[in-house]
């Protein structure tokens, strides 16, 4: 806390001198030369990954500004120099247009395109946005005896639309979307507590629904948590409930339904993440100052 | 924690639904009706008051990412729709054009007029910037017997120019401006404990220094400690150590040092703040959810 200066992003994250990030740099490099181009679920272990939006200057602002007002959604890691492919804070020297495995291409908020490159259509006026991603808690979760069954079962984590709006900033507001872990009630507190300390992760959860024979959530506008709008569908065990996370579909979402829609926006493909050199502790706050 | 959703702003601050926030916009009534001009210390107590910044769009998003980057000489609180003078999030129904005492017109990075409302000058691609300042940390720290001594002394806080560069973006970078308040070593643990909790209010000092005859500060470039370049000198008694915090002047000398300078901007006049209708308490994260 004292030795030096660290006047930059104390939430979500602060950056250790002592961790080797090289299997995170060489992530980036495999994706960067071709060799890589599958889901980075499992890969880098530790490192934290993230989502990644990237935006004309015209839309950046009140993008920005979106990812503000709805930052368990969104919880910006960060902001690139306009015309920059360049995350400075959490990857020095990474290069957005080249180490992600896949990217998707949205024009007027359609997709258009899934690429694994994406230099021939960056402009001198795109900013691009690294957000957080729950990857960085379920391992926290797992460490602590409550993996995630979706972790267990090696599918991806269930996630649903919703019927809450986002706080709306400029063209951006669209639905909340939400992801979906079962836990038994017993579990919740540690659950809270371990998710609450990664703001930078979604952080602890938006809802709790009930056990229920037919399981639905009213309040969040779910009919049936068996058919998840993306994902896979997780089962919910007997004396479980459902326990719900805001989700970084959300500014997806958000981008497909803007109205006027930016003219181009670039998104990571689903389950291709951007590695960057944080390591999860780094994201992990309320911790006793070092 | 898990009573609805609560999507916006984990961090810094949750609004509770129990608070009469009737104080707060009494204030800013009395400074919309042009009843109140004056400095806004002990004012409202209780409630947040904040730090004012309004850019023309152009500068926004880089402004908005200066911000991000030097989170603790800016902590966000609230960015205002493009056009719109309403601080949504912290003060839902508020006027920045009217609701603070006096501010402060810079017209390409030179002060140019200080007035008691800004509807004439008002332009429709303006964007507001609501930033934390110390004041909440420094009614929690006399809450537990630390008071400040600018607070005993009813001066203003000391606080120096630094010779270190704020993390750059795109115009904006200047140097750091730090706030000092002196503490004996045996309270250094209770005074970062509880300043770390309020990081939309600067967070924890960024540098403790020594114990010192002829008091200065090297590693800030600080040459004299009784010389403030803004606010009173506040007398370090012996045995004490000077702390740092990071401070909200810092953004006021990034617009003046800006290269584009914006060619407009309007701050608030030192002392003379906006008046949230959060209160501090709302500000403090990592307590156990509830």
């Amino acid at each position: 806390m004292m030795s030096g200066l660290h006047t930059a992003y104390p939430f979500p994250f602060k950056k250790r001198d002592d961790v080797d990030r090289s299997a995170a740099q060489a992530m980036r490099n495999e994706c960067r030369n071709g060799g890589f181009s599958g889901s980075t679920s499992g890969r880098a272990p530790g490192f934290v990954q993230a989502n990644l939006v990237i935006l004309p200057k015209e839309f950046a602002l009140e993008f920005a500004t979106f990812c503000l007002r709805n930052s368990r959604a969104c919880p910006l890691l960060d902001v690139t120099e306009v015309g920059s492919p360049e995350p400075s804070m959490v990857a020095p020297g990474a290069d957005l247009r080249t180490d992600l495995p896949k990217y998707r291409i949205w024009i007027n908020g359609k997709l258009e395109a899934e690429v694994t490159d994406i230099t021939d259509v960056w402009r001198n006026d795109f900013v691009g946005f690294v957000l957080g991603c729950s990857f960085s808690f379920e391992a926290a979760l797992a460490r602590e005896g409550l993996e995630p069954r979706n972790v267990t079962m090696k599918s991806n984590v269930s996630m649903y639309r919703t019927t809450h709006p986002n706080i709306k900033s400029g063209p951006f507001e669209g639905n909340l979307v939400v992801s979906m872990r079962p836990y038994p009630p017993s579990s919740l507190p540690d659950v809270i507590r371990i998710t609450s300390s990664f703001p930078g992760a979604h952080g602890g959860p938006i809802y709790k629904g009930k056990t229920d024979a037919t399981p639905h959530c009213s309040f969040l506008g779910i009919g049936n948590l068996g058919l998840p709008d993306f994902g896979d569908p997780v089962p919910i065990g007997e004396g479980e409930i459902p326990v719900f996370w805001a989700c970084g579909v959300t500014p997806q979402v958000a981008i497909e339904t803007a109205a006027p829609a930016p003219p181009i926006a670039i998104t990571h493909a689903p389950g291709h993440m951007f590695v960057t050199d944080l390591v999860d502790d780094e994201m992990r706050v309320g911790q006793p100052p070092g």
